[in-house]
């Protein structure tokens, strides 16, 4: 069911290769930084070094929170909310975008749309490093213009300076999670956009949409289920113990996959680069699944997805369990508002419709 | 374009006719209470008599603002935003989604999933009243728990008991919106809800969908029109020169009635209630582009939409104009929630696709 065009990229499930605009994804992520990814998706080509710079320059300055966010921010942290991080963040980006004055996309000049834009990428990382700090008490720590969009986020959420392999490593894991073709939240995104509301009521719909366990997932299982298994002689008695059950392995298997995940294969190799007893040991689980599984249901082809590597990288990166969540969505805001964008060059309603199973109508109405 | 199926009703454009559950919402409107209809939305059948009384009980106390988020809501009144108050409305409502801890759709039980619907269904109508007097320097009115829910709305924006008249009419314009087919905030609701996320988000990612301009409109830009022409004299000038110059005229024209809006019939009779010099003004704009538009541009035939009279009847009612696409939210939020709770029953995510068109891919990426 095909509802739009888009020029973003796409995902490829047979091939195992999803893209970004004409570039594959995976190379990108191997060969660029965060910041040329996001001005592809945004200006649809990879920067010069003069436009890099400019770029940089126009970015970092929008970390910054609007005036009035700070002092409501510790009163939403301590609202709390069962959606966790993502509800603050839902909360805190609608607050932003009316204290910017986000304007509507519908007769709003493509320049001020992609202003809003740039300034909802940048603000992101910092309401979320800002809320998990607040959640913990700690006082949040303001942005720094000379750091690079991912050392900076790792050191506002830490208040350190991360080292420089931690950077390369969350800056791939940010990379190939910038977008992955059509779904369901940049899908919102895209629906609130074709009706011209502003920007952030396309990202708060996303992330609401992102905040679903059918689609956001949560990649703290699969490292969850690293720690259930706990050492490498329970391996394959708690696989076999779970496979013949039917039980879901979290971390494998995919919608559109037919072969490994693609960004699976990337985290792997992030993750060999650490090196370690956790990655060591992820590995092993990883062969031992595939192992058992062509054992003990021959024929059942399963893969990691990008949840499996994705919680190996972000912990060895030093992020928490409960980032890991609100760091996809670090991510994928870039490639929402890219969608968003180039929504809004399209002025029609995206308006599917829905059948009418109920009784056959008009029924009278009875007196009350 | 087939998405999903529903038996919360249908709108047949080419009849001019519409229904909730298999009952004209029309008749509906004329028949029946606002908590009847809430009721029939939810449950999927009016009340009787004791069944009415236990509904009115379950949902008066949910109109209270839930803890934590009275303090907030200064703040929130404070920061303002371009998109008037339906940004404000996104924002309190995703904070009290996260204060009152509403789970995620996906693994709940149907019974709490209600509870949240009608919590959301109630304590909206606070929160757009309670944020129309911050803004304006007032301090909110507390909900009253023996006002029916019409009543209490007017009661809560204006701090003074509304007419008998005023009711009726506000609560046969709250019913004759509640529903309104698959319109692109419905649907971006159950695309959210598809995800399992929770009920608020999904309401949140609606209101998003409804501010935007080619969505929600503008019930206020029709009685701008009326105060344009100003007087009887200058209607027919006033129609002639934009019709001839193939201006929009607000208020007239839908994109699936073909015939007149089943809504706009129901609101001029409401508004003739009234009777008054603005009604009667009303009625003989819309008397003249009719007639004026058959003679300047012959069958191209031209209706009034529910915006036309909606104005009229809002502003009867003693509502404000920045206040009637907020109002229009109120009782939309009955209708989303409804269509949420008729989502989470279908555990399949809504996950249509887009074509890719841009350059083939893989282009190899050039060195930085």
């Amino acid at each position: 069911m095909v509802v739009t065009q888009t020029a973003l990229g796409d995902v490829r499930g047979r091939e195992g290769f999803f893209h970004y605009r004409e570039y594959s994804a995976v190379e990108l992520a191997e060969r660029r930084s965060l910041e040329d990814v996001w001005h592809l998706m945004v200006f649809g080509e990879l920067p010069d070094t003069a436009t890099r710079a400019a770029f940089a320059a126009r970015v970092a300055p929008l970390r910054r929170l609007p005036a009035g966010l700070g002092e409501l921010l510790p009163g939403l942290a301590r609202a709390g909310g069962a959606g966790g991080a993502l509800d603050g963040l839902r909360t805190a980006l609608s607050l932003a975008g009316a204290a910017r004055g986000t304007a509507p996309l519908y007769d709003t000049e493509e320049a001020a749309r992609v202003d809003d834009a740039l300034f909802v990428g940048a603000v992101t990382p910092t309401i979320v490093a800002a809320l998990h700090r607040l959640a913990r008490g700690l006082a949040p720590v303001a942005p720094r213009d000379d750091l690079p969009f991912a050392a900076n986020y790792l050191y506002m959420v830490t208040g350190a300076e991360p080292s420089a392999a931690q950077v390369r490593a969350i800056e791939r894991y940010l990379i190939c999670t910038v977008d992955h073709g059509f779904n369901a939240s940049t899908f919102t995104a895209r629906v609130i956009a074709s009706t011209g509301a502003d920007l952030v009521a396309c990202v708060v719909g996303a992330i609401g949409a992102l905040s679903g366990p059918l689609h956001g997932g949560a990649p703290s299982r699969a490292l969850d289920t690293l720690d259930e298994i706990g050492s490498p002689e329970r391996i394959d008695p708690w696989i076999r113990e779970h496979v013949l059950a039917g039980d879901r392995i979290m971390g494998f298997g995919h919608a559109v996959y037919r072969t490994e995940d693609p960004r699976s294969r990337l985290l792997r190799a992030v993750a060999e680069d650490f090196g370690g007893d956790l990655v060591a040991f992820a590995v092993q689980v990883e062969r031992r699944v595939v192992e058992l599984l062509a054992e003990l249901k021959p024929g059942r082809e399963l893969h990691t997805n990008v949840e499996f590597y994705a919680g190996v990288v972000m912990e060895l990166c030093g992020l928490s369990r409960d980032m890991f969540t609100p760091t996809f969505a670090v991510a994928r805001t870039l490639g929402w508002t890219a969608n968003i964008l180039e929504q809004a060059t399209d002025s029609k309603i995206i308006r599917p419709s829905a059948r009418y199973v109920g009784p056959p109508a008009p029924q009278p109405v009875p007196s009350p």
